[in-house]
């Protein structure tokens, strides 16, 4: 079975030497009551819960796969009693308001104890995860009366949440969805429509299931702008709140997808299903789009929970392993070979992931600081995060999880053959991993996202802001050669940003064509700031630990971060040598 | 169902314009009863029986998968039949020698089959190819009396064959096998031990399989240079050839893979197992790198008709799915949207993966051409390709199979959240291929054997040469842009061999280090040739056929040439940022 050892020194790491989390939530009057010995804690017992109760039902969940009887589904054996378990312990509400029975934890906790959850078992962590993004878009646009009827049920496990948004035929384009919402009489709505793709959308490990589903109503205008939002409870409600008959919604099938098996993907059947509508007509998609912000960044931290996982696995891997010997020399003359780790390529591709990895986990926490920032901050300081959130979300999102797919892809090959036998469980990191690229708005949406609405649109302001941060952080640091780094790589940012923000004036082609180029240098850029950060905050202590901090550092400017320069001269051969080509190009096959 | 075409039409242009086929085979006395009208009526042939026979089983293998009960193993439903009609049309003798009841076509021919038979059903295909590489294995160094006995039923698909190499502790490192092999009094061996991973190890395909087994006699020299090879049927011949007793070897268990699940992948027991010995004794480890170096040129094939079929199935899904706008104004103003061709994103991966098809497709025939020029041609000649085939092999088979994944994993994503689901077919061509990196040594271990054995080894002579002929081919060249292309790749290959090879002298961690980031400027400079040579047989020609070739060059080098100039920056850094880190460190998870 893979091993997992929850990385709470790098995890402390980041968080006290390098973010100062203690200061900064003193300074913080709404987060003032937080302490780094109260978060220890909070990593300890998840740490203990993911390795113990959550790694042994990883592979036995992909091997049963959730399963659908009777238009009934099923999950795994042992995740009913895991999430009974998870749910008592209160992590379902750990980010949520104590208002609502929530424990009122920052992102910059939540992000750390999902990563856990993330590499122990990601189908898992789908079902809580849509019940907290259920939870926020309700906090955010419901009525009074809705969050008092549902949230403090969702935020304690007793009931589950999902998001309905894609149809067959409307995943990107959501403007040309079908699914309808009729008024009746007494004010709630009628739904019919088919839903595809809905995780959780029907399970076992709840009493109710509260379904967030967008729909539109018969005068709605068209496109996006005319999408509302409903809440569609598999069991509609008794009026004291409790769980009573039957809704007219169902999940009709599962699909049979590549990975994360355990988790319910459904299709969801709504047959003149009873809604409720969550804030007005037509404002539905707003509030999908709160959620969505916070479930961006969650698939950034699947990304690294995968890559962390893989990593360990791969490591302990070329440790044990004994195949042929050092090119310097034996190195365990009294075995019969020695360790793989002895080649330097096998420490390549360790180095690489782990690389990746520290970087990523520093990233998620200064993205989820900034989320705290637009929750808990003063205005100022939060009309600046709410500008620093919506430039990284896509960054977070797709970069995170294209860098996770490759790490779980070099620790795979680590292994050879025994990479590609399940027993071995290293496949299964990369086919559950493989779905954060593309759900959740793929990662080439992500990167139209990025260049589009936060770059072109405002000309390049929000990076010029970021970029201002960056060399302003740079100008105080004492490590020449990581100055160096960070600063040459802020000036090719910024020169290319000039140079989209200018090319999207002359041709409307050019934003998308250098988008997934784009995003990839703007991620690579954001590393070698996380780099800056890191490596001021370690050189500051003593010993091993982080000492190798600084190496790992050094490795990840000479040997990855040259891919930056290779991103720009791709983006500066512009988008007239990929739409030259007639359409029928394409398809010409024979 | 995925849908497949076979790309004749690009296949014939390679063979017939860039290689001008006809003239090389009228030059090659051995070969000149081969013209392009009998190679295209074997093209068509091979289109419609992948076309019509092996496409349709290849989810159904998938989803089925070989099975064993009570040691006996059975393939999917359909395979039997497939198999029976591809031997009784003469497939697998298709490059085999005459003498042997094979049509002695040339691998410039079988590769173009093979890859249609790898786009199709890569599953299916490793049977008849293991048995191909049994029989050239046999063909090199087996005794007149074993070439009689074996090689026609091999070719008439009659019988099967398996290479047995690994063991569960002895993979890349073959020297440290347990496999041992004790003579009879007869002069036969007793053949005892366990090997994995054995391709076809035991099925119902056939009415014998000829197992070429690696195993030590009890006085064999330590390590690599102490292996013999050994004939071990499963079914021992009576006297007049005919199958007669069952020999002691059989399937333990199969594996559980992540993908060509139709593939049996056995774990073999030999219990004594009656053997006879193929060549001499300690001179096993020669016979299997003959059959070896074919193999991993198929292995680069596979990844090749990966990504063409994982391309077409994307091509045909973006044209067909309408989704969202075209950023330079609605193109389908009658249709709900647009059809996501037109987004520059989407084109972008489409025409990665393409113009890696068709430098590939170029590429394998280009090796394949040196390959007949090592078994056809005159003494000069053969030396000298020899020497390129050594050098190209491990190219040809680590950078064909990463880039194919690439382009498999790129193709998936234009599918978005329905290329996650198994029955659009896309996830099962990632899964499917992703072994091809793995097996017949790992990517890493090919780049391991380029830098080393033949780059610094030979201080850069085999490069050089090459290099020379990429000059003088480039001097011809009537196309300024591409020329340029390829003699500065050219350049910067030369100045990074130089680079290594002196390196080389100084540290032995530096060749592996570079190794991978070696093979990748290698491949890249090569497709930059290959790409030289397409362009000038395309400017030869009037028509949008040949002006795409261009364009397609022309996206190649702006777009994905500039991988190359990142690869010999990591390549300068050297191994001191990744040896430099105690063993330790890896595993210091907590």
């Amino acid at each position: 079975m893979p091993i997992y050892t929850a990385p709470l020194q790098d995890m402390r790491f980041i968080l006290n030497d390098v973010f100062k989390a203690d200061a900064f939530w003193q300074a913080t009057p709404e987060l003032a009551h937080i302490d780094s010995e109260t978060v220890n804690q909070i990593l300890e017992g998840m740490a203990k819960f993911s390795q113990d109760v959550l790694v042994p039902l990883n592979r036995t969940g992909d091997e049963e796969g959730a399963k659908i009887e009777n238009g009934v589904v099923t999950t795994p054996k042992g995740f009913k009693e895991a999430f009974k378990a998870y749910a008592n312990d209160g992590w379902v509400g750990l980010g949520a308001d104590e208002e609502w029975g929530g424990q009122g934890m920052p992102k910059m906790v939540s992000v750390m104890t999902d990563e856990m959850i993330f590499s122990a078992n990601p189908a898992f962590m789908l079902y809580p995860l849509l019940s907290v993004g259920a939870g926020m878009a309700l906090n955010s646009y419901a009525s009074q009366e809705q969050k008092e009827q549902y949230l403090p049920k969702i935020y304690s496990g007793e009931w589950a949440g999902t998001m309905c948004l894609t149809e067959s035929h409307a995943g990107t384009d959501l403007g040309i969805m079908k699914t309808k919402a009729v008024q009746n009489a007494d004010g709630s709505y009628a739904i019919t429509g088919n839903k595809i793709f809905i995780t959780g959308g029907d399970h076992d490990l709840a009493e109710n299931i509260i379904h967030l589903v967008l729909a539109k109503t018969p005068d709605a205008p068209a496109g996006s702008r005319g999408i509302s939002l409903f809440i569609v409870p598999k069991f509609l409600l008794n009026t004291d709140g409790s769980v009573g008959e039957r809704n007219h919604v169902g999940a009709g099938s599962i699909e049979h997808k590549m990975g994360i098996k355990a988790s319910a993907t459904c299709v969801m059947n709504f047959d003149g299903a009873k809604g409720f509508i969550v804030g007005k007509e037509n404002e539905g998609l707003a509030a999908m789009f709160i959620m969505m912000n916070y479930e961006r960044l969650s698939m950034g931290i699947q990304g690294l929970g995968a890559s962390e996982v893989s990593y360990q696995n791969a490591a302990q891997y070329a440790t044990d392993r004994l195949q042929g010997r050092s090119a310097t020399g034996v190195k365990s003359p009294e075995k019969p070979a020695d360790s793989i780790l002895v080649h330097p390529d096998v420490r390549r591709m360790l180095l690489k992931t782990k690389a990746h990895n520290e970087a990523a986990r520093c990233f998620a926490m200064y993205v989820a600081q900034q989320l705290d920032m637009t929750k808990f901050s003063d205005d100022t300081t939060k009309a600046k995060a709410d500008e620093r959130v919506a430039l990284l979300t896509p960054v977070a999102k797709a970069f995170l999880t294209d860098k996770s797919f490759d790490g779980c892809i070099d620790a795979q090959m680590v292994f050879g053959g025994h990479g590609y036998i399940r027993e071995w469980g290293m496949e299964q990191f990369v086919r559950d991993l493989r779905i954060a690229q593309i759900y959740e708005g793929t990662n080439g949406i992500q990167a139209a996202d990025l260049i589009g609405r936060k770059v072109t649109k405002n000309g390049g302001k929000f990076v010029a802001t970021y970029l201002a941060e960056i060399r302003e952080f740079a100008a105080t640091m004492q490590t020449d050669w990581m100055k160096a780094a960070v600063l040459k790589s802020a000036d090719t940012l910024e020169a290319l940003t000039t140079h989209v923000v200018e090319r999207a004036q002359v041709n409307a082609s050019e934003p998308n064509a250098a988008a997934v180029d784009y995003l990839h240098a703007f991620g690579l850029t954001s590393y070698a700031y996380m780099y800056a950060m890191i490596v001021e905050a370690a050189s500051k202590k003593e010993g091993a630990f982080y000492k190798n901090k600084l190496d790992l550092a050094r490795f990840f400017v000479t040997r990855m971060l040259p891919e930056l320069d290779a991103r720009a001269k791709i983006i500066e051969s512009g988008s007239d040598v990929i739409m030259g080509f007639d359409e029928g190009y394409f398809t010409a096959f024979a």
